[in-house]
């Protein structure tokens, strides 16, 4: 009986790093990992209000109104429409700035954990507009693709987002990713800032070409589809000068067996993804080659694409 | 024996008029109809060079340097290498102009008809390059989606055309196509022109939102998002315009219970689809509705989304 109240007053729930644009899926497509997630642990308490407690080295503000977990947090209990209070631990383990969903993982984590500790009151999609409010006190704007696949798992294609996210989880086959993280930093808005505001009406019809490609590649486990899709003429031309050595750590990734990959998000990382978790680790070797003599420190990540999103973790 | 021989001389096929863009798939998604179609009857004889003959009446050249057959032809036997010898009968039951894949269904007809008479030498993305060297003799560009689903059949996705069309055969559920052809005349160069040669980066993201979601929803026979995803930011606007009544004729399809629609093509043609036979009669009556007083001649196909593309009729 005592666990059972401790359960229901206290949650922990893990949440993903995921990929975003996925070559050209620019703003719609993005895929989870498995590692690494971001981790809340998270009390209902008597005392209304939020606080916040960060375990991790990463300085952000505890200030509930300016922490991504604060926000979320607090649509959440807007939306409620209770007096309620929450008290959360926040290890994260994804570096901020790292192009791989950092603060979506951490929105998504408090969206989720708090919505069980309410008894599951929201729906997915709810969730998805609550940690969308955690992204816009990360980088202004409230960017859907990332807590979308991070909340739901796997492959998602956000449609829309007039007036709320529209989120569909696509099929997909096994899947593995290697994310190169060279630790420098780009900042969002200089990475937007080198998009072009408009593009040439061709080079958007082959961008939907291969979103639709990859689509059906996806549906039906066809990895050469996939991989003949996975062309970026949008961000990655123009985004690619930001990252040292992105044309070599790309050849030499497809030589070692990837599928294809790009730019992660908005950068700095770098995703390849592969058919199988041998190939996966050849091109970490291979990337690892690349950067070993770059002067840049770098992780580097290798994980399946993971089927399940934000989750409890005990 | 004596018909044995005659079959390996001359065949029949039928090639089915096609529904390109799709709403949101502006130059890269396609589907098939089961009627109207055209129909060649090709033979193998002695003399070589290209003899034409036109059942139809509408007036198209028959000299094969400006025909899109004859180019289709010329275009197969410079690839089997041979000096070879063919004369066709053709029966066009496509209006040409009226935006369902005139000239490709007669370009695939006779694409798909010399490949049999020759025993099968080319593969299907072969036989869709001869027949997009047709659509250059109909219009100036070698455009390849009508020609794609007429040859595949079903709903196709030309993933690109660089070097050559990279078709994707996609999965999809039962669904009727109605089709509105009012007799007007729209030239696709004046289409063309309509449109914008750059278009903004969100207006770009939204279209290919919708690719991917039209993708995935006909991959599941999930009918909502197959509807919600069949929007148009790119031609429709604009092109709109050209097609008298056409809000009216959208706005009581899908109060006539469509799932959605557009512009056929280039225009002038009205598509819309849904997911039953029943349904897609009822959208007939209401655009029958529409057009029964507007003084312009229209005919109304009604056809299931065809599952074979151009084929041997007898």
């Amino acid at each position: 009986m005592s666990s059972e109240l401790r359960n229901l007053n206290e949650v922990t729930v893990r949440a993903p790093a995921t990929v975003a644009n996925v070559a050209c899926g620019f703003d719609c497509l993005g895929f989870a990992l498995e590692t690494p997630f971001d981790e809340i642990t998270l009390r209902r308490v008597d005392r209304p209000g939020i606080r916040i407690e960060h375990l991790d080295g990463f300085g952000l503000p505890t200030d509930p109104a300016r922490n991504v977990v604060g926000t979320v947090l607090g649509s959440v209990i807007r939306a409620a429409g209770g007096d309620l209070g929450f008290e959360a631990v926040v290890t994260k383990h994804i570096k901020p700035g790292s192009g791989v969903g950092s603060s979506a993982a951490s929105a998504s984590a408090a969206a989720v954990a708090a919505n069980e500790l309410l008894g599951s009151p929201f729906s997915r999609p709810e969730l998805v507009e609550f940690a969308r409010d955690g992204e816009f006190t990360a980088c202004g704007a409230r960017i859907a693709d990332n807590v979308s696949a991070s909340i739901f798992g796997g492959f998602t294609l956000v449609r829309t987002t007039e007036p709320t996210a529209d989120v569909i989880a696509l099929e997909f086959p096994e899947l593995h990713a290697t994310v190169l993280h060279p630790q420098i930093e780009i900042k969002t808005a200089d990475a937007r800032a080198l998009l072009r505001n408009e593009i040439p009406l061709p080079t958007a019809v082959r961008q939907w070409g291969n979103v639709g490609a990859l689509v059906a590649g996806l549906a039906r486990g066809d990895y050469g589809l996939i991989g003949r899709a996975l062309e970026d003429f949008v961000a990655e031309p123009y985004r690619k000068v930001l990252i040292p050595g992105f044309d070599d750590l790309k050849s030499a990734s497809l030589r070692a067996g990837a599928l294809g990959g790009g730019i992660s998000g908005s950068g700095p990382s770098v995703f390849m993804l592969s058919a199988n978790g041998s190939a996966a680790r050849a091109v970490e070797s291979a990337m690892d080659r690349v950067y070993s003599g770059s002067g840049i420190d770098y992780n580097i990540y290798v994980s399946p694409v993971s089927r399940t999103g934000a989750a409890t973790f005990r």
